[in-house]
């Protein structure tokens, strides 16, 4: 994954190394902190999915009946994630359809993953 | 990555399906959001990288000064990312270590993943 593929306006996630791998400064994890709040939440959770599940584009009118809320608050949790970089929103007509930034999550992904890197657990440093 | 190196209680994590590859019902992206907000917090997810960097394990003492915290505030984040099985307590005298719980991190990420799906942006499915 590089940078490349990321659309959205999350730099504060591509700019970080994976967390176990250095310790992460205060800036790094207040950008991260924002995206994984966006994300951290179970109905925004189910957009994201729904929206993927939906050969990768929605509108609201496609969310309110799976996610049982109303035309309102599928718009402000749609908003929250397009203001993280999480979707793209795009107009045609009458409504607007929403897409995943292609590499975004993946982003958050590799930040949290432990790969290549082996916790030494049994090995404690504080005297 | 299996759920057998899962030693934390986190099976709502470990059950999930990645999110892109199929809805998310309510319950999974509850129990992957309590999870996800252990993490949403800047000096959490600083926590988790100094826990990593310290090989692997440290103690309240070897936290403090690097994020300029008190001793009871670092405490309420290290039990916070306890009781969401991100990270392992073990008492040796006076201190409590604490270490990565092994695959946790990982489970998040997988969930996280479009490792191997390729959303399609160009195909709006409402009419």
């Amino acid at each position: 994954m590089t940078t490349e593929t990321l659309a959205g306006p999350i730099p504060e996630v591509a700019c970080c190394a994976p967390l176990v791998r250095s310790p992460m400064s205060a800036q790094e994890a207040e950008g991260l902190s924002k995206v994984l709040k966006a994300i951290a939440e179970p109905n925004r959770l189910r957009v994201l999915s729904l929206v993927a599940a939906r050969d990768g584009a929605a509108c609201v009118c496609d969310l309110t009946e799976p996610l049982g809320l109303s035309q309102p608050t599928v718009s402000h949790h749609l908003k929250t994630l397009v203001d993280a970089g999480l979707l793209a929103r795009e107009k045609r007509g009458v409504w607007a359809y929403f897409s995943l930034v292609p590499g975004a999550l993946d982003d958050v992904a590799r930040v949290l993953s432990t790969a290549g890197v082996s916790p030494a657990a049994g090995s404690p440093t504080c005297g």
